[in-house]
């Protein structure tokens, strides 16, 4: 399937060469085909893989775990070919990857992502295209490639958060079988045995199972954020594929993290960890005890309903210190901060849906009891939360970074030497004083990334009130209910770590 | 809240417009913080409707149907206030709207949609900007007013296939009430009847009463097209509003619809569409009758395996023949391609889904059968049509017209003036003669036209073989399968006419 993807946009691109067309439209037109051709392999292995792994769930005696396994398998070493081929190709050359796109990832993936493409056009000049012309096109391999390794990223990642919705359902009927199921569950995953003979395998009474056990469910989460991640940074590097780099882009220094001058914002923020991290215990302790009960949830509620108004003002005071700032639109085309922004609005939905779904069961049932009234707050508040914090990111990204601010116009009063410049740029960023602006908004972001760090551990490791408060599952029906949240849960979890990247950039930009 | 959003968002120009900037910035900036603030307003209110329509689904005691006519009665009387707003604002003004997208929606609906924001352009000119420092920034209006009026549309669309569903499923459960049922939900539809009381209103037995009733089913599914191309039409109006116009783009000389020297496409499409008639008569006579049996699923799978490869070749021929020609792409931004593509494939998204579900389905049970042999075939051809069809008329969209291609050269041989030119225009397109690769184009563009109407007539007026013979419904289990069909039937209709748009549009351009 990957060749004959390759193969088709590569029959394209040759046709297209044939004519006497200027360089730069012949480009343009390949790389219009190769995107179109690579995405309609990646949407087809993706509705190929989300239909089996559907079929799985609802239909486990024609379609079993092994089938999915071997598919995703099949997959796994497809992609694996790709990338030793593509690095081979690569290492042969010295000056294969010339150009980093440092904008590629956030801060704490950085540096990660290549120009896979730039490799290319040095590889393969406009000179010595007709020479490979019945070869499938390195471009097209590139593209075709990096979309087969979304694709499978994203089906691993649609299985696990299947597996975890799965394990959560048993778990929300039968808590006191919580650990027994989730051993099952686990062994039948790693053991690849089919879904339904699960009940025929148990975890033996040894230390060294319940370690593997208990350490397997610790680190499901950070399994399941790893593939979008992957997803993330293949989509931009996909993008990068023959993408021309100006110098200007490369010629951009960008900041470093430093902590210093910044005081409110982490203590602010290491409280609300902290009673954070207090009050998901006591929660989770009730929770794997007995069935919850309500002093729980209304400390879990309040816990929220303190901190949200807190996030949403500081986000908003950041926004307008934003606009009150003279720093310039960073205007240059860049397809991470596209896709930054994509993902912090469309991972948004998912919260945003299930709190509208909470709002309009509690409005419909109009019940005059106080943990309803936390819920119906909590609901409105986390929706203020995520658009005021959606602003306040997507704005600090749209700027241009302070430091790159003053490199340009120290570029301008005259060419100085490369090394001087860096020196002198590290001297003004260290020993300036920041404005209070520049310190005000340092101070928001810092305070921010940490209340999205325990906005992000309660749900991943475990409280998911939303399901186990019993209002809406009641209103709504057990399934449908079900499926809004597994809709949301993934999400806003990815929302939370995404957002946390975001702040962390403007933050440094700042 | 529109007009809180209007607010916030004009708040956040005049913040920026405090600043001595560029007019440029300034003008980016504002129209960036103008699409996240209406960009925002219009996902609240689709996700609050939303909800609304989904507790009346799943809990229609609480949430009526009532209820949800009162919220998008509001909206439409807002949307209302704001069009009269807008239409009072720019009629008073004689220079108001001064440029018309070209581009704007296909053939059809062409000349619909104009530059609402280049009015504002004009009535507001920078130097004017402080006069209303305070009063919501009139672009902010026109952009809030505009998504208000999308989320509208969208709603409505959304209730329209809610209510076409539900009317489906009792249908299909009950075959033999057929009219009796469609009779009562259409009642409860009209009358504003809550949706569990149905049962005590029907249909008194006049004519005048069967003659709305049957009229009604009829222009159901136009209902809900037009929703949809509203919301594409109004689309492309927030994507121009404050867009600045390139006068080579009022230039541009836009083709004229002609049938001449087409005789095959015309031929062949019409014994299709012939054929398609008598197959979904005899499918309709046979699935009002009793159940549908097995001979009338094979026929009308067969019509599809004739049909399908045949269009399938069509459109790649044709797409060979445009790489083959010499014709630029047109690199111009044009925010109506970019969405017509978008909308090509998200539309196709439904219909893939769909057989690939199917294909797992057949291919997990493994049945000898004619009948799943041929359903077998029908989705994986299905696939192929849809994605070869894609290519084609994306191929298609981005290149410039023939007659635009000629206008160039016209106008670079000499200034002449713009009478001669349209009319030696008009001379040459009318009576020379077409080369056989321009012919072919036109013949294979008009074929698939024809071809697409009758595939939007067929699941629009009532055959849905994909719910009703049986087998994928056994597999995933009743409600899944019906889940998968919601998703993906109304889109694949939604297909099949925007794809006519855009055939039209690649006929008349080549």
């Amino acid at each position: 399937m990957l060749w004959i993807s390759s193969w088709l946009c590569a029959f394209c691109s040759v046709l297209q060469g044939e004519k006497e067309r200027k360089p730069n439209q012949r480009d343009r037109q390949a790389q219009k085909s190769g995107q179109l051709f690579s995405g309609l392999l990646a949407l087809n292995v993706v509705f190929l893989g989300s239909a089996f792994i559907s079929s799985m769930i609802f239909n486990h005696v024609a379609i079993t775990l092994a089938d999915v396994w071997i598919l995703l398998s099949i997959l796994k070493v497809l992609c694996l070919c790709w990338i030793i081929y593509y690095l081979l190709g690569t290492s042969r050359q010295p000056h294969a990857v010339l150009y980093r796109d440092t904008h590629a990832g956030p801060v704490w993936i950085r540096g990660k992502s290549c120009f896979s493409s730039s490799s290319h056009a040095f590889l393969f000049p406009p000179s010595a295209w007709k020479i490979q012309k019945f070869f499938p096109s390195p471009f097209c391999s590139s593209r075709c490639g990096l979309m087969l390794t979304i694709a499978t990223n994203l089906l691993l990642w649609l299985l696990a958060v299947t597996n975890d919705s799965i394990h959560m359902e048993i778990e929300s009927q039968l808590p006191r079988y919580r650990m027994l199921t989730i051993s099952l569950l686990i062994a039948a995953f790693l053991s690849l045995h089919p879904g339904n003979e699960t009940d025929s395998c148990t975890c033996p009474n040894t230390t060294t199972c319940k370690v593997f056990q208990k350490g397997y469910i610790l680190l499901y989460p950070f399994n399941t954020e790893y593939c979008l991640i992957c997803c993330s940074v293949l989509y931009v590097m996909w993008k990068n594929v023959g993408r021309r780099i100006s110098h200007h882009h490369i010629a951009h220094v960008k900041p470093k993290f430093k902590l210093q001058g910044v005081v409110f914002g982490p203590l602010l923020g290491a409280a609300a960890v902290i009673i954070g991290i207090c009050v998901f215990m006591m929660y989770q302790i009730q929770a794997t005890g007995s069935a919850p009960n309500y002093q729980v949830f209304v400390l879990y509620y309040s816990y929220y309903i303190v901190l949200l108004p807190l996030m949403c003002v500081v986000a908003v005071i950041g926004t307008i210190i934003h606009t009150l700032e003279k720093r310039e639109l960073d205007t240059l085309k860049n397809p991470t901060r596209s896709l930054d922004v994509v993902l912090l609005m469309g991972a948004a939905l998912g919260q945003i849906a299930m709190s509208y779904f909470s709002i309009v069961a509690i409005v419909a049932t109009n019940p005059r009891d106080m943990l309803n009234s936390l819920i119906l707050s909590y609901s409105v508040l986390l929706i203020f939360q995520y658009i005021t914090q959606n602003i306040f990111i997507i704005d600090g990204l749209q700027r241009q970074p302070y430091v790159a601010a003053e490199a340009q116009h120290t570029t301008h009063a005259g060419q100085l030497s490369a090394e001087f410049r860096r020196v002198s740029l590290s001297y003004i960023h260290t020993y300036s004083h920041l404005s209070w602006k520049r310190k005000a908004l340092k101070e928001i972001s810092f305070f921010l990334v940490l209340c999205n760090i325990i906005l992000w551990i309660m749900p991943t490791f475990g409280a998911h009130p939303v399901f186990e408060n019993g209002l809406q599952k009641s209103f709504y029906g057990y399934s449908t209910w079900f499926a809004i949240v597994n809709f949301g849960l993934p999400l806003s979890v990815f929302y939370r770590m995404h957002s946390v990247g975001g702040l962390l950039e403007v933050y440094v930009s700042a």
